[in-house]
């Protein structure tokens, strides 16, 4: 079976993210000021070119592709927790281009925003924290049922 | 006009499924366990293959596509809702592969965890119920004004 | 650094939109009627033919992509905020064609809902307001720090 939190809402933050900032710094940054520790974000916007990765489930690694060129982010989704006792912010991407095409991947540094509406909830609850995955060697959470 | 229920924040889980998990299926036992007929639901993460359908308008008939090699989930996107009298999850998938394009569709079984983790938000309100929908075919919210 | 407001949980719907209707224009009568004017939304769906945005980051236009085919809406997300003294739906859409080859862009009018699901968070907070931004030639929320 899956393993579940119960958790409680804290506190909601709606932003706009700076011009030529980077993605994922940003989105790190609000997370620090406001002291978030658990929580979940999502936004939508557009970025000037794009780092995205894929993890390779063959060779255990990731995978980045940079895509230089103007995008629309139809959606960012993303987790905030607990990685070698500081918050992390773990967000994956859908992007599209000028022919409405679209791509994807795990948000990377390199994303560079040309505008960006996020929506931060912050929550109260254990904190979930990220540990190394034997099974897929990947950072995961270690809840315990 | 469009038919709206105001629904009330009940729970909220985040929870981590398991490696070779169906995703369907075990976001439909998380629901189940946790007494959840209500709610909304999202995830990240990446699957070893995906099924995914495609709602053919002409035929009124679901198609399925199954997507066999590595993906990462860029966003899951889902309700829980009454079908049948017992709690159905309905969930539409947008997904990435190795060179970042993206694919999408409805979240069928077959999809299987690589690894994933999840959000969802129990509400109180009235039941929504899918019925048998004349004009589409589909099983819909049978919510009236 | 981005600039942020904090917002309290006010209200939440679920709805059904009806097939047929305009996608962004059924969403902001939602809006309208249930007095929203600051929240978050999303949907999962199907289209008859989607009208997407794409901003030109350089020549400062949005150019339109009209997709005159059913799709799969994997994913819309999207906000509620002022523009002009009004309430005003900004929301990006992810698609997907019967290959399960995905697109994606801005919601434009002339987007024809099949069947959608939708939640809306409504929130009490500061109104944010868009006004003109100089550096992205954007009607942008002109929250100060």
């Amino acid at each position: 079976m899956a393993v579940v939190i119960k958790v409680k809402h804290k506190e909601k933050i709606m932003g706009r993210l700076r011009h030529g900032a980077d993605l994922l710094g940003e989105l790190s940054e609000i997370c620090k000021k406001e002291k978030i520790q658990l929580g979940r974000l999502e936004a939508i916007g557009a970025v000037q070119k794009a780092c995205i990765g894929f993890y390779n489930q063959e060779k255990r690694e990731y995978q980045f592709i940079t895509i230089d060129q103007p995008l629309e982010i139809t959606n960012l989704t993303g987790n905030i927790s607990i990685k070698d006792g500081n918050p992390i912010v773990h967000a994956h991407l859908t992007l599209s281009d000028s022919s409405g095409k679209a791509y994807g991947g795990h948000l990377a540094p390199g994303t560079i925003v040309f505008a960006c509406e996020c929506m931060i909830e912050s929550f109260d609850g254990s904190l979930l924290e990220r540990g190394f995955d034997q099974e897929t060697g990947l950072p995961l959470w270690t809840v315990q049922e």
